[in-house]
């Protein structure tokens, strides 16, 4: 456990996609990432609209869909309220 | 829901401790902070053992456990990984 928590830190790369590539769980952002998809094509939402809900901008919306973004916790509390759901919800994995 | 949602962002006030005066659910930093602290508590761990196993500065895990920092996804994800957790369940309420 400590081995898989800590190369992240000392090595300061994200393994996101090297995760995902091995089938590995994916990462926080990546989750998170694939989660808003999910959750925005459910309600039938374009990016600008889930934006426009979150007080967020509509790039904002795609660059963390595609995992770029290291998204704050008052940041994933919009989107969570945006969409109706509980932030610990919008975390699970699709 | 749309109200509630856009509140915090027009002000740009943290209502979190407004929110938990008023016997609301507490938002999403006060409750990483509570989830924080009892995890800590039921493994026995002080800040500076939980900052250890994090890869974070003792002072910072203090800070995260007052509600004063809004936290980022790849730090709630550090101290999931620290206690064994899932990064949703870390999120839930107390």
């Amino acid at each position: 456990l400590l081995k898989v928590c800590r190369l992240k830190v000392f090595n300061g790369v994200n393994l996101a996609s090297y995760d995902t590539r091995q089938g590995k769980q994916p990462d926080g952002e990546e989750r998170l990432a694939q989660r808003l998809r999910a959750e925005r094509a459910v309600r039938g939402l374009s990016q600008e609209e889930l934006a426009f809900l979150a007080g967020v901008h509509r790039t904002y919306v795609g660059s963390v869909e595609r995992a770029e973004r290291n998204v704050s916790i008052d940041n994933i509390e919009q989107f969570a309220c945006a969409l109706g759901m509980d932030i610990s919800d919008l975390l699970k994995p699709v």
